[in-house]
Protein backbone atom coordinates (compact mmCIF):
# COMPACT_ATOMS: atom_id res chain seq x y z
CA UNK A 1 0.00 0.00 0.00
CA UNK A 2 1.08 3.47 -1.08
CA UNK A 3 0.59 6.74 -0.25
CA UNK A 4 0.07 6.35 3.35
CA UNK A 5 2.79 8.08 4.40
CA UNK A 6 1.88 11.83 4.55
CA UNK A 7 -1.06 11.11 6.15
CA UNK A 8 0.86 10.11 8.87
CA UNK A 9 3.63 12.25 8.98
CA UNK A 10 0.23 14.53 9.20
CA UNK A 11 -1.37 12.92 11.86
CA UNK A 12 1.77 12.68 14.01
CA UNK A 13 2.14 16.13 13.84
CA UNK A 14 -0.91 17.32 14.81
CA UNK A 15 -0.73 14.74 17.96
CA UNK A 16 2.39 16.62 18.84
CA UNK A 17 0.66 20.07 19.07
CA UNK A 18 -2.78 18.04 21.15
CA UNK A 19 -3.34 17.05 24.84
CA UNK A 20 -6.28 15.60 23.77
CA UNK A 21 -7.49 13.56 20.50
CA UNK A 22 -10.96 15.80 20.28
CA UNK A 23 -8.95 19.40 20.81
CA UNK A 24 -6.84 20.44 17.77
CA UNK A 25 -7.07 23.63 15.49
CA UNK A 26 -6.64 22.11 12.64
CA UNK A 27 -8.95 19.17 12.46
CA UNK A 28 -6.58 16.46 11.66
CA UNK A 29 -5.76 14.40 15.09
CA UNK A 30 -5.41 11.82 17.09
CA UNK A 31 -4.41 8.53 15.04
CA UNK A 32 -2.54 6.53 17.05
CA UNK A 33 -1.56 3.94 15.09
CA UNK A 34 -3.60 3.64 12.04
CA UNK A 35 -3.28 0.20 10.27
CA UNK A 36 -3.12 1.58 6.33
CA UNK A 37 -3.02 -2.05 5.38
CA UNK A 38 -6.75 -2.14 6.44
CA UNK A 39 -7.93 0.90 4.50
CA UNK A 40 -9.28 0.24 0.77
CA UNK A 41 -7.13 1.64 -1.94
CA UNK A 42 -9.38 4.16 -3.33
CA UNK A 43 -9.62 5.66 0.54
CA UNK A 44 -5.89 5.81 1.09
CA UNK A 45 -5.76 7.99 -2.56
CA UNK A 46 -8.68 9.70 -1.01
CA UNK A 47 -6.66 10.52 1.96
CA UNK A 48 -3.14 11.36 0.35
CA UNK A 49 -5.33 13.39 -1.85
CA UNK A 50 -5.57 15.60 0.70
CA UNK A 51 -8.33 18.40 -0.87
CA UNK A 52 -8.57 20.35 1.91
CA UNK A 53 -10.95 18.58 3.91
CA UNK A 54 -10.72 18.08 7.36
CA UNK A 55 -10.28 14.52 8.98
CA UNK A 56 -10.16 13.35 12.56
CA UNK A 57 -9.32 9.93 13.37
CA UNK A 58 -9.47 8.38 16.78
CA UNK A 59 -6.87 5.85 18.54
CA UNK A 60 -7.13 2.15 17.32
CA UNK A 61 -8.88 0.34 19.76
CA UNK A 62 -10.47 -3.32 19.57
CA UNK A 63 -13.74 -2.68 17.25
CA UNK A 64 -17.03 -3.21 18.78
CA UNK A 65 -18.99 -6.31 17.52
CA UNK A 66 -21.83 -6.54 15.36
CA UNK A 67 -24.88 -6.79 16.98
CA UNK A 68 -27.07 -9.13 14.76
CA UNK A 69 -30.86 -8.82 14.95
CA UNK A 70 -32.35 -11.93 14.72
CA UNK A 71 -35.36 -13.03 13.28
CA UNK A 72 -35.69 -16.53 13.83
CA UNK A 73 -37.75 -17.09 16.71
CA UNK A 74 -37.84 -20.88 18.32
CA UNK A 75 -39.11 -20.31 22.10
CA UNK A 76 -41.92 -18.29 22.77
CA UNK A 77 -40.38 -14.81 24.80
CA UNK A 78 -43.47 -14.91 26.99
CA UNK A 79 -43.90 -18.21 28.34
CA UNK A 80 -40.81 -20.30 26.93
CA UNK A 81 -42.84 -23.05 25.07
CA UNK A 82 -41.17 -23.86 21.50
CA UNK A 83 -43.23 -21.84 18.98
CA UNK A 84 -45.11 -23.27 15.82
CA UNK A 85 -44.24 -20.82 12.40
CA UNK A 86 -47.92 -20.88 11.34
CA UNK A 87 -50.26 -18.35 9.98
CA UNK A 88 -52.92 -17.60 12.95
CA UNK A 89 -56.67 -17.29 12.16
CA UNK A 90 -57.72 -14.14 10.47
CA UNK A 91 -54.40 -13.39 9.03
CA UNK A 92 -52.33 -13.79 6.00
CA UNK A 93 -48.74 -14.65 6.89
CA UNK A 94 -46.72 -16.50 8.25
CA UNK A 95 -46.37 -15.76 12.50
CA UNK A 96 -44.06 -17.13 15.40
CA UNK A 97 -46.96 -18.78 17.36
CA UNK A 98 -47.41 -20.11 20.63
CA UNK A 99 -48.94 -23.54 20.91
CA UNK A 100 -49.19 -22.53 25.30
CA UNK A 101 -49.87 -19.18 26.07
CA UNK A 102 -51.81 -18.85 22.21
CA UNK A 103 -49.48 -15.13 21.94
CA UNK A 104 -48.58 -14.43 18.56
CA UNK A 105 -45.15 -12.42 17.93
CA UNK A 106 -45.32 -10.24 15.14
CA UNK A 107 -41.60 -9.26 13.91
CA UNK A 108 -41.94 -6.04 12.11
CA UNK A 109 -39.20 -3.64 10.06
CA UNK A 110 -36.90 -1.37 12.04
CA UNK A 111 -35.91 2.11 11.40
CA UNK A 112 -32.64 3.54 11.18
CA UNK A 113 -32.38 7.26 11.71
CA UNK A 114 -29.53 9.45 10.74
CA UNK A 115 -28.34 12.89 9.86
CA UNK A 116 -26.43 14.79 7.17
CA UNK A 117 -24.42 16.73 9.69
CA UNK A 118 -23.82 20.52 7.87
CA UNK A 119 -20.96 22.68 8.64
CA UNK A 120 -19.89 25.66 6.39
CA UNK A 121 -20.67 24.21 2.84
CA UNK A 122 -19.27 20.74 3.76
CA UNK A 123 -20.65 17.75 5.64
CA UNK A 124 -19.92 15.15 8.30
CA UNK A 125 -19.08 11.62 7.43
CA UNK A 126 -17.69 8.91 10.10
CA UNK A 127 -14.96 6.16 8.99
CA UNK A 128 -16.21 3.02 10.56
CA UNK A 129 -14.90 0.82 13.91
CA UNK A 130 -16.95 -2.16 13.60
CA UNK A 131 -18.42 -4.50 10.98
CA UNK A 132 -19.99 -4.42 8.57
CA UNK A 133 -17.50 -2.42 6.27
CA UNK A 134 -15.52 -1.39 8.99
CA UNK A 135 -12.74 1.08 7.58
CA UNK A 136 -15.73 2.65 5.30
CA UNK A 137 -17.32 5.66 5.32
CA UNK A 138 -20.96 6.58 6.27
CA UNK A 139 -23.55 9.45 7.94
CA UNK A 140 -24.11 9.21 11.18
CA UNK A 141 -27.15 6.81 12.09
CA UNK A 142 -28.48 3.89 14.41
CA UNK A 143 -31.32 2.12 14.78
CA UNK A 144 -34.01 4.01 16.42
CA UNK A 145 -34.75 3.52 20.35
CA UNK A 146 -37.96 2.75 22.43
CA UNK A 147 -38.67 5.84 24.14
CA UNK A 148 -37.03 8.41 21.71
CA UNK A 149 -38.23 10.48 18.38
CA UNK A 150 -36.44 9.71 14.93
CA UNK A 151 -35.28 13.10 15.36
CA UNK A 152 -33.95 12.57 19.01
CA UNK A 153 -32.37 9.13 17.77
CA UNK A 154 -30.59 11.04 14.80
CA UNK A 155 -29.21 13.18 17.30
CA UNK A 156 -28.03 10.66 19.67
CA UNK A 157 -26.67 8.36 16.55
CA UNK A 158 -24.58 11.97 15.53
CA UNK A 159 -23.40 12.54 19.19
CA UNK A 160 -22.46 8.57 19.60
CA UNK A 161 -20.74 8.48 16.30
CA UNK A 162 -19.22 11.78 15.96
CA UNK A 163 -19.41 13.74 19.12
CA UNK A 164 -21.22 16.23 16.99
CA UNK A 165 -24.16 18.44 17.93
CA UNK A 166 -27.02 18.96 15.44
CA UNK A 167 -29.90 21.19 15.81
CA UNK A 168 -33.03 22.51 13.16
CA UNK A 169 -33.57 18.91 12.15
CA UNK A 170 -35.26 18.95 9.00
CA UNK A 171 -36.48 15.30 7.57
CA UNK A 172 -35.04 14.77 4.15
CA UNK A 173 -35.20 11.47 2.58
CA UNK A 174 -36.75 7.98 3.80
CA UNK A 175 -35.39 4.71 2.06
CA UNK A 176 -37.16 1.46 2.54
CA UNK A 177 -34.66 -1.73 2.41
CA UNK A 178 -36.82 -4.56 2.37
CA UNK A 179 -34.27 -7.19 1.98
CA UNK A 180 -33.08 -6.60 5.75
CA UNK A 181 -36.49 -4.98 6.72
CA UNK A 182 -34.98 -1.46 7.48
CA UNK A 183 -36.47 1.80 6.49
CA UNK A 184 -34.03 4.20 6.68
CA UNK A 185 -35.11 8.39 7.68
CA UNK A 186 -32.45 10.12 7.33
CA UNK A 187 -32.56 14.44 7.91
CA UNK A 188 -30.63 17.14 7.46
CA UNK A 189 -28.70 18.94 10.69
CA UNK A 190 -26.94 22.19 11.02
CA UNK A 191 -23.93 21.64 13.12
CA UNK A 192 -23.74 23.78 16.34
CA UNK A 193 -20.30 24.10 16.19
CA UNK A 194 -17.28 22.33 14.14
CA UNK A 195 -16.87 20.40 17.54
CA UNK A 196 -16.16 16.64 16.96
CA UNK A 197 -14.34 13.41 17.33
CA UNK A 198 -14.47 9.48 16.74
CA UNK A 199 -17.02 8.22 18.79
CA UNK A 200 -16.51 4.12 19.88
CA UNK A 201 -18.28 3.18 16.87
CA UNK A 202 -16.06 5.65 14.81
CA UNK A 203 -12.47 5.53 13.76
CA UNK A 204 -12.34 8.90 12.24
CA UNK A 205 -14.91 11.62 10.91
CA UNK A 206 -14.59 14.63 8.72
CA UNK A 207 -15.58 17.35 6.62
CA UNK A 208 -16.21 16.64 2.92
CA UNK A 209 -17.59 18.38 -0.13
CA UNK A 210 -19.08 16.85 -2.53
CA UNK A 211 -16.07 16.74 -4.83
CA UNK A 212 -14.00 15.41 -1.46
CA UNK A 213 -16.21 12.59 -0.47
CA UNK A 214 -14.62 9.04 -0.71
CA UNK A 215 -17.36 7.67 -2.96
CA UNK A 216 -15.80 4.64 -3.85
CA UNK A 217 -15.35 4.09 0.16
CA UNK A 218 -19.16 4.22 1.65
CA UNK A 219 -20.07 1.56 3.76
CA UNK A 220 -23.91 1.68 2.08
CA UNK A 221 -25.80 2.10 -0.67
CA UNK A 222 -28.37 3.90 0.94
CA UNK A 223 -26.07 6.41 2.50
CA UNK A 224 -23.97 7.09 -1.10
CA UNK A 225 -27.83 7.31 -2.76
CA UNK A 226 -28.48 9.63 0.01
CA UNK A 227 -25.62 11.81 -0.59
CA UNK A 228 -26.05 11.83 -4.20
CA UNK A 229 -29.35 13.18 -3.81
CA UNK A 230 -28.82 15.58 -1.21
CA UNK A 231 -25.77 17.31 -3.55
CA UNK A 232 -28.01 17.38 -6.43
CA UNK A 233 -30.73 19.35 -3.92
CA UNK A 234 -27.51 21.62 -2.49
CA UNK A 235 -26.87 23.46 -6.50
CA UNK A 236 -30.38 24.11 -6.50
CA UNK A 237 -30.83 24.54 -2.72
CA UNK A 238 -34.47 23.30 -2.57
CA UNK A 239 -34.80 19.96 -0.66
CA UNK A 240 -37.85 18.47 -1.11
CA UNK A 241 -38.23 15.26 0.91
CA UNK A 242 -36.95 11.98 -1.01
CA UNK A 243 -38.35 8.67 -0.96
CA UNK A 244 -36.33 5.52 -2.83
CA UNK A 245 -36.00 1.73 -2.43
CA UNK A 246 -32.34 0.11 -2.15
CA UNK A 247 -32.43 -3.03 -3.47
CA UNK A 248 -30.37 -6.15 -1.95
CA UNK A 249 -26.64 -6.07 -3.12
CA UNK A 250 -26.25 -8.48 -5.65
CA UNK A 251 -24.18 -11.34 -4.42
CA UNK A 252 -21.17 -12.26 -5.38
CA UNK A 253 -21.12 -16.42 -5.64
CA UNK B 1 -80.52 7.32 21.72
CA UNK B 2 -82.34 9.97 19.31
CA UNK B 3 -81.67 10.82 15.77
CA UNK B 4 -80.94 7.52 13.94
CA UNK B 5 -83.97 6.68 12.48
CA UNK B 6 -83.41 8.75 9.39
CA UNK B 7 -79.84 7.05 8.90
CA UNK B 8 -81.37 3.81 8.86
CA UNK B 9 -84.52 4.23 7.10
CA UNK B 10 -81.77 5.56 4.47
CA UNK B 11 -79.89 1.97 4.31
CA UNK B 12 -82.47 0.00 4.03
CA UNK B 13 -83.46 1.76 0.91
CA UNK B 14 -80.06 1.77 -0.74
CA UNK B 15 -80.15 -2.10 0.81
CA UNK B 16 -83.17 -2.91 -1.40
CA UNK B 17 -81.79 -1.35 -4.08
CA UNK B 18 -78.21 -3.26 -4.06
CA UNK B 19 -77.64 -7.38 -4.05
CA UNK B 20 -74.18 -6.84 -2.74
CA UNK B 21 -73.36 -4.08 -0.09
CA UNK B 22 -70.46 -2.91 -1.98
CA UNK B 23 -72.02 -2.03 -5.01
CA UNK B 24 -74.74 0.90 -5.06
CA UNK B 25 -75.10 3.85 -7.02
CA UNK B 26 -75.44 6.23 -4.03
CA UNK B 27 -72.81 4.95 -2.09
CA UNK B 28 -75.09 4.49 1.14
CA UNK B 29 -75.58 0.62 1.54
CA UNK B 30 -74.93 -1.98 3.20
CA UNK B 31 -75.51 -1.49 6.89
CA UNK B 32 -77.37 -5.48 7.95
CA UNK B 33 -77.90 -4.31 11.60
CA UNK B 34 -76.21 -1.08 12.77
CA UNK B 35 -76.40 -0.62 16.74
CA UNK B 36 -77.14 2.76 17.53
CA UNK B 37 -76.10 2.13 20.59
CA UNK B 38 -72.69 1.19 20.19
CA UNK B 39 -72.48 4.92 18.21
CA UNK B 40 -71.16 7.45 20.45
CA UNK B 41 -74.08 10.67 20.48
CA UNK B 42 -71.67 12.68 18.35
CA UNK B 43 -71.21 10.28 15.65
CA UNK B 44 -75.17 9.61 15.33
CA UNK B 45 -75.56 13.03 15.08
CA UNK B 46 -72.97 13.76 12.33
CA UNK B 47 -74.50 10.86 10.58
CA UNK B 48 -78.27 11.99 10.89
CA UNK B 49 -76.63 15.57 9.50
CA UNK B 50 -76.69 14.05 6.51
CA UNK B 51 -74.10 16.49 4.58
CA UNK B 52 -74.03 15.09 1.53
CA UNK B 53 -70.79 12.77 2.51
CA UNK B 54 -71.09 9.09 1.68
CA UNK B 55 -70.76 6.47 3.51
CA UNK B 56 -70.56 2.33 3.26
CA UNK B 57 -71.30 0.21 6.44
CA UNK B 58 -71.07 -3.41 6.10
CA UNK B 59 -72.86 -6.20 7.51
CA UNK B 60 -72.15 -6.39 11.51
CA UNK B 61 -69.83 -9.00 12.80
CA UNK B 62 -68.40 -9.95 15.60
CA UNK B 63 -65.51 -8.08 15.82
CA UNK B 64 -62.02 -8.98 15.83
CA UNK B 65 -59.60 -9.10 18.94
CA UNK B 66 -56.84 -6.44 19.25
CA UNK B 67 -53.91 -7.84 19.04
CA UNK B 68 -51.50 -6.76 21.59
CA UNK B 69 -47.76 -5.84 20.88
CA UNK B 70 -45.90 -7.21 23.86
CA UNK B 71 -42.46 -5.44 25.02
CA UNK B 72 -41.87 -7.50 28.01
CA UNK B 73 -39.66 -10.52 27.72
CA UNK B 74 -39.48 -13.22 30.42
CA UNK B 75 -37.62 -16.29 28.23
CA UNK B 76 -34.87 -15.85 25.34
CA UNK B 77 -36.56 -16.80 21.87
CA UNK B 78 -33.25 -17.92 20.55
CA UNK B 79 -32.30 -20.88 23.57
CA UNK B 80 -35.92 -20.66 25.82
CA UNK B 81 -33.96 -19.83 28.76
CA UNK B 82 -34.92 -16.87 31.28
CA UNK B 83 -33.51 -13.92 30.26
CA UNK B 84 -32.27 -10.41 32.62
CA UNK B 85 -33.50 -7.19 31.91
CA UNK B 86 -29.49 -5.74 32.48
CA UNK B 87 -27.37 -2.98 31.09
CA UNK B 88 -25.06 -4.95 28.61
CA UNK B 89 -21.40 -4.34 28.34
CA UNK B 90 -20.65 -0.75 25.94
CA UNK B 91 -24.23 -0.16 26.07
CA UNK B 92 -26.26 2.69 27.65
CA UNK B 93 -29.60 1.34 28.12
CA UNK B 94 -31.26 -1.87 29.46
CA UNK B 95 -31.63 -4.95 27.01
CA UNK B 96 -33.15 -8.37 27.81
CA UNK B 97 -30.43 -10.17 27.65
CA UNK B 98 -29.86 -14.04 27.76
CA UNK B 99 -27.43 -15.73 29.87
CA UNK B 100 -26.76 -18.91 28.36
CA UNK B 101 -26.58 -18.16 24.63
CA UNK B 102 -25.96 -14.33 25.47
CA UNK B 103 -28.22 -12.63 22.77
CA UNK B 104 -29.04 -9.10 23.11
CA UNK B 105 -32.68 -8.99 22.39
CA UNK B 106 -33.13 -5.56 20.59
CA UNK B 107 -36.48 -3.89 20.95
CA UNK B 108 -37.56 -1.04 19.39
CA UNK B 109 -40.57 1.18 17.63
CA UNK B 110 -42.92 0.30 15.42
CA UNK B 111 -43.68 1.98 12.14
CA UNK B 112 -47.51 2.82 11.22
CA UNK B 113 -48.27 3.70 7.71
CA UNK B 114 -51.21 4.67 6.42
CA UNK B 115 -52.75 6.91 3.39
CA UNK B 116 -55.54 9.43 3.38
CA UNK B 117 -57.14 8.90 0.27
CA UNK B 118 -58.36 11.28 -1.96
CA UNK B 119 -61.59 11.34 -3.85
CA UNK B 120 -63.05 14.37 -5.64
CA UNK B 121 -62.52 17.24 -2.89
CA UNK B 122 -63.11 14.05 -0.29
CA UNK B 123 -60.96 11.98 1.75
CA UNK B 124 -61.92 8.36 2.28
CA UNK B 125 -62.58 7.31 6.34
CA UNK B 126 -63.16 3.87 8.10
CA UNK B 127 -65.22 3.55 11.18
CA UNK B 128 -63.23 0.56 13.66
CA UNK B 129 -64.72 -2.66 13.81
CA UNK B 130 -62.13 -3.50 16.25
CA UNK B 131 -60.52 -2.80 19.53
CA UNK B 132 -59.10 -0.24 20.49
CA UNK B 133 -61.46 2.54 19.66
CA UNK B 134 -63.89 0.81 18.01
CA UNK B 135 -66.94 2.68 16.45
CA UNK B 136 -65.05 5.33 15.66
CA UNK B 137 -63.64 6.92 12.23
CA UNK B 138 -59.80 6.81 11.18
CA UNK B 139 -57.41 6.49 7.99
CA UNK B 140 -56.58 3.36 6.72
CA UNK B 141 -53.40 2.55 8.68
CA UNK B 142 -51.13 -0.33 10.19
CA UNK B 143 -48.16 -1.79 11.01
CA UNK B 144 -46.01 -2.20 8.27
CA UNK B 145 -44.87 -5.93 7.42
CA UNK B 146 -41.07 -7.22 7.19
CA UNK B 147 -40.66 -7.53 3.48
CA UNK B 148 -42.54 -4.57 2.15
CA UNK B 149 -42.11 -1.00 1.34
CA UNK B 150 -43.80 1.57 3.29
CA UNK B 151 -45.57 2.32 0.76
CA UNK B 152 -46.95 -0.94 -0.33
CA UNK B 153 -47.71 -1.37 3.53
CA UNK B 154 -50.08 1.99 3.35
CA UNK B 155 -51.96 0.72 0.39
CA UNK B 156 -52.00 -2.76 1.61
CA UNK B 157 -53.56 -1.31 4.63
CA UNK B 158 -56.34 0.45 2.56
CA UNK B 159 -57.32 -2.48 0.76
CA UNK B 160 -57.58 -4.74 4.09
CA UNK B 161 -59.88 -1.79 5.88
CA UNK B 162 -61.39 0.06 3.18
CA UNK B 163 -61.18 -2.26 0.10
CA UNK B 164 -59.71 0.85 -1.95
CA UNK B 165 -57.00 1.44 -4.29
CA UNK B 166 -54.81 4.37 -4.08
CA UNK B 167 -52.30 5.21 -6.58
CA UNK B 168 -48.99 8.21 -6.77
CA UNK B 169 -48.69 7.68 -3.06
CA UNK B 170 -46.56 10.81 -1.61
CA UNK B 171 -45.33 10.91 1.83
CA UNK B 172 -47.38 13.51 3.92
CA UNK B 173 -46.80 13.49 7.87
CA UNK B 174 -44.30 11.18 10.63
CA UNK B 175 -45.32 11.54 13.69
CA UNK B 176 -43.77 10.28 17.04
CA UNK B 177 -45.76 8.11 19.72
CA UNK B 178 -42.94 7.66 21.85
CA UNK B 179 -45.50 7.04 24.74
CA UNK B 180 -46.21 3.74 22.81
CA UNK B 181 -43.30 3.33 20.93
CA UNK B 182 -44.85 3.82 16.95
CA UNK B 183 -44.22 6.41 13.95
CA UNK B 184 -46.85 6.91 12.20
CA UNK B 185 -46.38 7.70 8.33
CA UNK B 186 -49.17 8.71 6.46
CA UNK B 187 -49.17 9.14 2.71
CA UNK B 188 -51.48 11.44 0.30
CA UNK B 189 -52.80 9.01 -2.12
CA UNK B 190 -55.03 9.44 -5.18
CA UNK B 191 -58.23 6.89 -5.16
CA UNK B 192 -58.04 5.31 -8.61
CA UNK B 193 -61.94 4.61 -8.14
CA UNK B 194 -64.83 5.18 -5.77
CA UNK B 195 -64.94 1.43 -5.44
CA UNK B 196 -64.66 1.11 -1.69
CA UNK B 197 -66.24 -1.49 1.29
CA UNK B 198 -65.12 -2.36 4.56
CA UNK B 199 -62.70 -4.58 5.45
CA UNK B 200 -63.10 -6.71 8.07
CA UNK B 201 -61.46 -4.54 10.64
CA UNK B 202 -64.30 -2.00 9.86
CA UNK B 203 -67.87 -1.39 10.08
CA UNK B 204 -68.38 1.26 7.69
CA UNK B 205 -66.05 3.55 5.10
CA UNK B 206 -67.67 6.84 4.17
CA UNK B 207 -65.78 9.65 1.96
CA UNK B 208 -65.89 13.21 4.05
CA UNK B 209 -65.16 16.92 3.20
CA UNK B 210 -63.46 19.51 5.87
CA UNK B 211 -67.29 19.71 7.27
CA UNK B 212 -68.37 16.74 7.15
CA UNK B 213 -65.37 14.90 9.20
CA UNK B 214 -66.98 13.55 12.81
CA UNK B 215 -64.16 15.17 14.38
CA UNK B 216 -65.86 14.17 17.92
CA UNK B 217 -65.10 10.65 16.81
CA UNK B 218 -62.28 10.89 15.37
CA UNK B 219 -60.29 7.36 16.86
CA UNK B 220 -56.60 8.68 17.15
CA UNK B 221 -55.25 12.17 18.45
CA UNK B 222 -52.68 11.33 15.52
CA UNK B 223 -55.08 10.74 13.02
CA UNK B 224 -57.30 13.93 13.90
CA UNK B 225 -54.13 15.69 13.94
CA UNK B 226 -53.25 14.28 9.96
CA UNK B 227 -56.43 15.77 8.53
CA UNK B 228 -56.23 18.86 10.81
CA UNK B 229 -52.79 19.48 8.89
CA UNK B 230 -54.12 18.21 5.69
CA UNK B 231 -57.29 20.14 5.29
CA UNK B 232 -55.53 23.66 6.38
CA UNK B 233 -52.91 22.38 3.38
CA UNK B 234 -55.82 21.71 1.28
CA UNK B 235 -56.71 25.52 1.63
CA UNK B 236 -52.96 26.42 -0.13
CA UNK B 237 -52.86 23.44 -2.38
CA UNK B 238 -49.37 23.18 -1.24
CA UNK B 239 -48.44 19.86 0.91
CA UNK B 240 -44.95 20.22 3.22
CA UNK B 241 -44.04 17.09 4.39
CA UNK B 242 -44.88 16.84 8.15
CA UNK B 243 -43.77 16.21 10.88
CA UNK B 244 -44.72 16.27 14.51
CA UNK B 245 -44.87 14.12 18.49
CA UNK B 246 -48.03 13.00 19.61
CA UNK B 247 -47.99 13.67 23.54
CA UNK B 248 -49.94 10.93 25.59
CA UNK B 249 -53.19 11.08 26.36
CA UNK B 250 -54.14 12.43 29.99
CA UNK B 251 -55.18 9.44 32.51
CA UNK B 252 -58.33 9.97 33.61
CA UNK B 253 -57.70 8.36 37.19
Amino acid sequence: MTGCGPVIVLVAAAMLAASRWNVNADRMLGCESLDCQSIPAVLASEWTGAKGHQTIMRPATQSRTFYSRRCAMNFCPNCGAKVNHQIPQGDDRPRYVCPVCKEIHYQNPKLVVGVIPEWQGRILLCRRAIAPREGLWTLPAGYLENGETAADGARRETWEEARARVDALAPYALFDLTFVNQLYLIFRGAMISDDCHPGDESLAVGFFTEAEVPWEAIAFKVIEETLRRYFKDCATGVFPFQTGRIQAPARKD
